[in-house]
């Protein structure tokens, strides 16, 4: 057993130990905490937008005139948009051009909220025509996992546009974290989306949706494969992950890989495993129960 | 670069353009934030009643008699039991009876804990008896996601059964956000059910379980088909998930869809997808190594 | 309609009822509040120690010495570590041995903390060889799920190598909720781990993982069968999950079943289903298109 200095002594050296480790900037705030986006600040933001785009839905405040609550999104976001630029151009000090580019681009979100609300009523819509489950739009809106994470997503993907760093990922991240449905900020979504259940959803960096399309639990949108330069690094930046028509539904646990593209009003049923492009009304479905086997002992 | 004059002028008609978009009152709270149901407080209120089934578990309290903190969960729940009632029904001021109403079932939902926690015993010894992993009862009561979910649904489904609006589902959903095992609330559990790793796990509004059922993380008890009306809506409120007899194992990713019933002591292995009834003490797998092809490229 | 009266002296009876039901001592705190351990201690210091391994990167603090943090850590640690091993062990005032031995480990968890940042540091670049949408080092700890996953597993593992109960499974299903990666403290992990977009993936007690393993979405590192004794309890504590061989890539929604190995180099395919082990350099895929099957009719 220790006595109080030999604890402090070991866990100074300890502590040195580490702080050296530190020293290869690996994993590491560069320089100190001032330069990162501050998760708690990215997640509070995101709640803040989806306010906007969902009035009073959290049951804490009515629908007025949101200038109040977009002015103080707006020096939030810009705020983390700063340091989010800074920490990725490694800029300590980048002057006042920075700052107005980072205001500017948070302008630019505020400012696509009311088209954006457009967009997503379609996506409750289509939840409530797709789901017999559902007792009307405010159930959607209150508890459907999909709404938020198409919602979070389109907010992220202006962000994206804008080549803002980490702050995009961040937000997507936040919604896969509570929802388990991980889209991509990259990724370009039409309008009247569902996704019903959710979990396991993933929708990759360059994938494309048309409108109206339903996906479940468990569809990976995904790429086949992950070609190299002559270095042996990734190739990154190229399309790579699959293009969705309009009308398109996705059974639960299906994959579709690579850059390929599903026609229009297709039905890819449960299970598929897709690397190859399908024509417009295409209805394929993994083979039935023929690969299915009785047993008879137990496990 | 604006200045403030022009900032404050622009913020105002981003801010007007989205007041405008909330007329349309879809995804908006209809008129004030009186009116619906408060996730912050439904969030509190379940976690309170998980408190009441497994006193002392989150180490804070310990499990003396518990009249007080039903008395605060019996105010709470009521009143968010009014919000969504009046809500979903357009009503704004209905008057004493429905407050009345309201109490009642909140109070029910009280009254039938001590029978639940019957129920929930039994999961928990079905989860001791069916993980090799678990060290003991507390383990499975403290870090075990099925046991939360299931927990949750249960108490979910009493509001479901006596038609509260909006709350059983934002019950379930918070349970599928920590666990990713996403049971509506309209299910019928019988006991001893346990729920493994669960993440991905779906089980729809109509289906039932009878006692000691098993399964496993990526299973689905889904709806295999969506009829519609004439007019091309979904039908709602019909059974269209599997009813699954007692002693039923269903192992990872097994999706069974429909009205089907799974007969007792049957097993379901992995991967399985299947849209047809099985009578009792069937064994069904998926055809196994057959369909496996090694291949020799990179990819 | 029941006056004050009347709603008091029910409440008191169900109150009875439930607090009667807390005498099985099933899911109920066994003694008084003081013998668990804290579900949001447990977390806050989990989040303390992600804190020391990747400084500065919530944004709040900057990556200076961190004997003050460690210190901090040290002594909630050691109280959590005393409080489950009393409850385990059912010993309600064991004396200073105990704690002594408590707090021995809580310090040797701080003391792996430079190595095991050697260890994720191999993780993180295995992220960024392995995902073309990642853009660099910061995004993969700001954003990655399988980061906090495996990381959290990491720190869980030291204390379930030091057999303290029920704390490892505590901050791996903390892990779980947040990032839907199910990874058991059991498991041992070597390095350069990537484990990418991870939901639903689950990784047993006894699996081990060779340097550069790369698994996706949905994958399960499970047991096969659970063989009981003579008295038809299943037998805990034997080798039941596989082995799993460096450089090896598996993809979405396999299984790897019961205690096989998979030899170094090998890829395993998508939704491939494995209960056998493989020789070094086996690529393995499910068997593609020709188990498809188009349709024509709606469904």
């Amino acid at each position: 057993m220790m006595n109080r200095q030999q604890y402090f002594s070991k866990l100074n050296q300890v502590a040195d130990d580490l702080a050296k480790s530190y020293a290869d900037g690996v994993a590491v705030n560069p320089d100190n905490g001032d330069n990162l986006p501050r998760r708690d600040e990215v997640i509070s933001v995101t709640e803040k937008l989806l306010e906007l785009l969902f009035p009073g839905f959290d049951g804490r405040r009515s629908a007025g005139n949101p200038v109040a609550l977009m002015a103080e999104i707006h020096q939030e976001l810009s705020g983390q948009i700063c340091r989010a630029t800074r920490c990725f151009t490694q800029c300590r000090d980048c002057g006042k051009g920075c700052e107005d580019n980072c205001d500017e681009i948070a302008f630019s979100l505020l400012s696509c909220l009311s088209s954006l609300r457009e967009i997503i009523k379609a996506d409750v819509a289509a939840a409530y025509a797709g789901d017999p489950a559902a007792t009307g739009f405010e159930e959607i809106v209150l508890s459907y996992p999909g709404i938020k994470a198409t919602s979070i997503q389109r907010l992220a993907h202006v962000l994206y546009c804008a080549k803002v760093p980490f702050l995009p990922r961040m937000m997507t991240e936040y919604a896969h974290s509570m929802t388990g449905i991980d889209i991509h900020p990259g990724a370009k979504l039409g309008k009247g989306i569902f996704i019903d259940h959710g979990t396991g959803v993933v929708i990759g960096e360059t994938a494309q949706l048309g409108d109206n399309v339903r996906i479940y639990q468990g569809v990976t949108l995904g790429a086949a494969n992950f070609p190299k330069d002559a270095c042996g690094m990734l190739i990154k930046g190229r399309k790579r992950h699959p293009t969705i028509g309009n009308n398109v539904t996705i059974y639960s646990g299906a994959s579709v890989l690579g850059d390929v593209t599903i026609g229009d009003d297709s039905v890819i049923g449960g299970n598929v495993w897709l690397t190859e492009s399908l024509p417009a009304g295409t209805k394929i479905t993994a083979r039935p129960p023929e690969n299915h086997l009785k047993f008879a002992e137990d496990r």
